[in-house]
Order: structure tokens, then sequence, then C-alpha cells
């Protein structure tokens, strides 16, 4: 079956965000620190067209990372807005043509019609919970796995529900301090892990485990 | 100068010991599995007194994180034992002969006498705070590196004071979901790290990284 793959930059202190998050700030403060080593990639600025950037060993991991993917699961959070779609008009952070270029299922609790975007992301708003947001992911993407975007509670929610099938960590090297922790709340059963690449890059490493169930 | 180098082995989810950390489970719950990657090794298994072993990616970063290092600083926690020395007599969780061979300054607020065991270990117990163990140290090294054990709460205590030099985090696939975080209390001006050295081996990631200054 289609697999559900984590993706995401994490610090070594395992901070997904800085603190402090905010509609200016999205990934709170210091939290453009994880995300250097992509800005600074022609893969990832090809996706946000924008031209030059380098070619080095994390191209072949983005590559990778996009390959096989047919839809998107994001937390509210990730999407960002503030309450519900009426009083605080929002379409993400991304623009008129946000780097998806495929369906997006955003986790909310407060209804809104789905929003067709240019280069193909369609977001797919869903106020059923993580297994709806799933299943519909699931038949959108057509036998491609799935990629999960983020943020830190969604995650934590997948892993509890034992849904999730791979993890890849971006490890940067900075300390946040406080922000958004990725691995939370997990007391309890967490699953095992295999490591199945390692992958050490200018600014990051890239580490990719399977769970095993 | 001589630097101050920690090594400790530590959970994806950030956890150097599990929960429930005892007398008899010193590591916690499901804390023996940071250090099976350390276990199979004929470099462990030969400086603990024990036959047979691997040699496999791990042998040579066991080997240089042995290199050049005079002297070694713990917690009580990681000493073991509890409260003040005269009512519950406590020499250590490794017999009569620890596998340091060398001068080990443990933190504590219970004054003692050092304790001399066999094959070169001493215990030298410091109440005066963290600068005055590492000083301590410095000179017991006579120039080489220090050794920073642990746990999480002294790592911490030389991490906020600017004194930690260099930081290798062996990191193991497991989630523990609780117990000591490594990483813990560094809100405020955490430093700025540089990946200087990755090895993958079988179960674990050697990660290195200077702290810059």
């Amino acid at each position: 079956m289609a697999r559900l793959r984590l993706q995401i930059a994490m610090s070594l202190d395992g901070f997904v965000a800085g603190p402090n998050q905010s509609e200016q700030n999205p990934l709170g403060e210091g939290g453009m620190q994880l995300h250097e080593w992509a800005f600074a990639l022609a893969a990832w600025r090809e996706r946000h067209g924008l031209d030059g950037g380098e070619v080095n060993a994390s191209t072949g991991v983005v590559e990778a990372s996009l390959q096989n993917i047919g839809a998107t699961v994001m937390g509210r959070n990730m999407f960002g807005g503030q309450g519900s779609w009426q009083d605080h008009p929002w379409d993400g952070w991304w623009g008129d043509d946000p780097p998806f270029h495929m369906p997006v299922f955003v986790l909310t609790h407060h209804a809104r019609e789905p929003l067709a975007m240019q280069g193909g992301t369609t977001f797919t708003f869903v106020g059923d919970g993580i297994e709806s947001a799933l299943e519909l992911a699931r038949e959108a993407a057509a036998g491609k796995d799935v990629a999960l975007a983020g943020g830190a509670q969604v995650v934590q929610q997948y892993i509890h529900a034992g849904l999730l099938d791979e993890i890849q960590i971006h490890l940067v090297p900075v300390l946040l301090g406080s922000g958004a922790r990725l691995f939370e709340n997990l007391a309890g059963a967490p699953p095992a892990l295999r490591c199945t690449g390692v992958v050490e890059a200018p600014g990051v490493i890239h580490l990719t485990y399977r769970v095993e169930r």
C-alpha cells in the first residue's frame, strides 16, 4: 500500500520551528536556520520558481523525497492563518503558485470549500480527523505515496495512531533552545525504527528511518 | 588549551536515559537500547574486561573518543547512589575496576574523601561547582582533553556556562518517549555548532560537533 512519509527539518535539540511563531515569522525565532541548506539548492529553488542555486549531496535527497509522492497532508498551523476562514481570510504562505503542485489536505476544525491554486496545487480542508485526511490523500495519490509535511503536533498524532511509515529528518547543526519539538508527547509505546539512509551534505545530515510494525 | 568533550548516546527523540531510573535500572526503562551498539564492540568489551566482540565502523570512533583524554567529569546522578555517602554507601556502578582508568571528578553536594579504585580509576568528589570540577580535571589531565560523561543536567550546565568545546552524539534509532532529555533548559542563547564528523555504523550514527564561540 502507498506509504505515509514524513519529511521535516529538525534542529539537533529536536525543534522543527523556533519559539514565538507568528504570521510575520511563521518558522519562529531562529527557525529559518533549519531550511538554509534547502534554500541554497537549485532543486529547491526551481520548485519555488527561483533561478540559480547549488547542486550538492542534498540534491539527490530532495529529488528522491519528491519521487512517487502523489498528495500531501499538513496541519492547520503549518497552513497558517487564525481561527475561522471568514473572519481571517488566508490562502497559505506560498502565494498564487504554491510549491506542492499536487493535492494538499489540510487538517482543520474550521470547515472550508476546497481551494484551487495555480500550478496544480489544491488545498482541501478536512475536519474529521487524521484518518480521514490520510484516506482522502491516499485516494488522491492514486497509488503513489503520501507526504506528511508537519507540523509537530500532527506528526505526533500520526505516530500515535500507527499510521506513519517513514521518517526523514533533515538534521541541522543548530540548537534552538525552545520552540515546537517534533518528538514530544510520545510516552507510552513509541514505535521501533530502522535506519535506512544517512546522507551527509553541506549544513545538514539527512537521516531516513522506517517505522517498524 | 585542553578541550572539554562530551560523548553521549542519545535516542532519536533526544533522551540519554529512559524514564524511572533506579538503582536496579540505572539507564531507565528502555535506556539499555542506547548502548547496544557499544556492547557489541571488541573495543568496548576489552575496556570492560570482557572477551570477544565485533570490529566495525564504530571501533574507530570509540578509539578516537578515548584518545587524548586525561580525565573525566560526571554528575552525581551518573555516579549513582542516593543522598549522603555515610547513610548510603556507594562506590559507583562499575565494580572494583571501573572502565575509566583515569581520574574522574564527580559533581556532588555531599562531601567525600577521594576514592581510589583498581586499574587507575580515582573518583574525586567536587562540591563547589562545575567550574571547579573542570579546573581540577584539567590539572589532572595535564594537557590532555577532559571527557564530559553526563548526565543530561550536568551537560546543560556546562553548555550554559560556555565551557563545552565538543559534542559527540551516538544517535540511536529508537524513540524512548520519555526520560532524561539531553538538550533541555537551553532557552536563551544556545551556542552555534559546526558539524565536524558523521560516521554511520551498525545500530548507531556518530555525530561530532564543535561548539563555536
